[in-house]
């Protein structure tokens, strides 16, 4: 068997470890009941004992080479240390790779929960054989990460990829990072809700209010089926949703120009809503997009001989759904492990 | 001495060619009438003589590694074509590189020129010991080019940096490339001398006026010196352009997370008039630059021990004005033929 690895996912409501082999294979996932809710020393405890009993049981079979851990927030690379994270209070001046890896006696590495969603789409996923690809994770907020000839792109200081700060609407609706107009504040899901609760206050939506009132799980989740059953302000909510995004995107293209744009998130699943605008806006605002869209390649542009069966120039940039869903930053994370910087 | 390549400058009115050392010495500079409106014949003739001239001349001193062309244009970099250069019309199906390659016998490298010029502040300007940044230049559109770990990036077919096209003002002025609210559309030359038409028109900008029709060489530095001068009206354009520039800076920081942002080209040297405004911007819509602002490190919000002296945490996202002048793109293009694809 080949080397393997194990990948932590801190960020969800339950903490998930999975031994991943070297070639991709998923040996076995577990799923702890401890919340974050219950502390750090516990969480620590449990999740060190299931990383150890994974990686005895695997380790006559192969090289255990190490665990990566995908936390939502701001990790300092170097020191191994988590410098803001709102899901992890009283993480923030704990050395929690050194702890982690003196208990495990194996190397650790802490990756963003975003960066490492992109790492496994682009492993596994949606990106798989797609060496620079980037995944723009709708949630709560907007993730990101950017993945560059198979490696994420961590920047200055591992704040690559903040997507869901990019500057969609000058001045828009203000973000909590201090900006206005942020992507987040309108393609996330708790943007949806935000235009949802101000669509129903306007009076301009019924069916909205409606739901919101009767049904308890009302969320994005209730909008996106009204909208698909045909109610307009639903629609309409998407169809923004769409137009920012689109915007986002465009911007992305234009700065980097990658071969695929993965998206993902628990609000991906709208895609039959927001994508039609999201792709008009795309066509509008990004010439590189134009000049490579699938279908419309830049080959019917000139003659066909000049381009000499170049791949670059056929090259078309794909936009599409990531395909691991909330296992995408599992993947990932086991996929940092195995090259500890 | 060590070895040297020359390095070509197709994009100004002139024909600019250098020999520069892969050291970064500038050998010699040459400057030829040529207009590239006398035709494609004549420049590429002219320009392989100045060539051949000047690598025979310092042949015999060290290796002649090649010679790199900057083109105002997006380049097929496999094929070595031009696909399309409003400034050099009838050169889209003509083998460029093959042509020069073949009369020089020596390797030939075309770059885009906002390619070559980011590359050019890295090896030897403003970004010069800095691994990553990128460069904006303003010119009568916005040119961009990204240099990561030393090289430029291209993305997938060469047209990466297109940060002229990043959109900051989703329902504003209309752009060439079909998108709305362009960058380029607020923070180039020809937007400002489009803002001081606008203001001119609508009856606000009475100074404005009174230039634009006594001096006939009224162009954007005639309205740089006005907002100096203290008028209003030429201050508040200059405004505007910081402020969109703000904003297309943030998106860029917040995305690449470089550790240097280099503005070039013409309009840059109104750096007084529009800087401040686009900090202020800055400081408002990045996390990442507040977090990573001059004088505002993120050493001070978090206890200086648990940093233990990790540089890319005490890292500061810098703004700088360029430093090389026209001449980035010369060196940019000496240095892309050091090492052909």
């Amino acid at each position: 068997m080949p080397a393997f690895s194990i990948g932590v996912d801190l960020g969800g409501t339950n903490l998930r470890i999975a031994a991943v082999s070297s070639e991709g294979k998923l040996l076995e996932k577990i799923t702890l009941g401890v919340k974050v809710i219950q502390g750090r020393d516990q969480v620590v405890n449990e999740m060190c004992a299931a990383i150890k009993s994974l990686s005895a049981k695997y380790k006559s079979e192969g090289e255990f080479l190490g665990a990566g851990i995908g936390i939502p927030g701001i990790i300092d690379m170097a020191s191994g240390m988590l410098r803001k994270s709102a899901n992890l209070p009283g993480w923030e001046d704990y050395p929690v790779r050194n702890e982690i890896e003196h208990r495990l006696e194996a190397p650790v590495v802490l990756e963003n929960d975003a960066n490492a969603a992109a790492l496994g789409e682009q492993w596994l996923g949606a990106a798989r054989g797609i060496a620079n690809a980037a995944t723009v994770t709708l949630g709560t907020g907007i993730g990101g990460g950017i993945v560059l000839s198979g490696k994420i792109w961590h920047g200055m200081n591992g704040m690559a990829g903040e997507f869901g700060h990019v500057t969609v609407e000058p001045e828009g609706h203000p973000c909590g990072c201090g900006g206005r107009g942020c992507a987040e504040q309108y393609a996330s899901a708790s943007a949806v809700m935000r235009m949802a609760r101000e669509a129903i206050a306007n009076g301009e939506a019924p069916e909205l209010a409606k739901a919101s009132s009767s049904d308890p799980e009302f969320g994005a989740k209730s909008i996106y089926n009204l909208a698909l059953q045909g109610d307009e302000p639903a629609r309409r909510l998407f169809h923004t949703f769409g137009h920012y995004l689109g915007i986002l995107l465009s911007d992305l293209i234009n700065v980097l120009n990658l071969d695929m744009y993965v998206i993902g998130g628990g609000v991906s699943s709208a895609w039959d809503a927001f994508a039609p605008k999201m792709f008009a806006e795309l066509r509008e605002r990004s010439l590189v997009y134009a000049a490579t869209a699938p279908g419309d390649s830049l080959v019917g542009r000139t003659p066909s001989a000049a381009m000499g069966g170049n791949s670059a120039v056929a090259g078309k940039t794909i936009i599409t759904p990531a395909l691991l869903g909330s296992d995408a930053g599992l993947y990932g994370a086991a996929k940092v492990a195995e090259s500890p910087a």
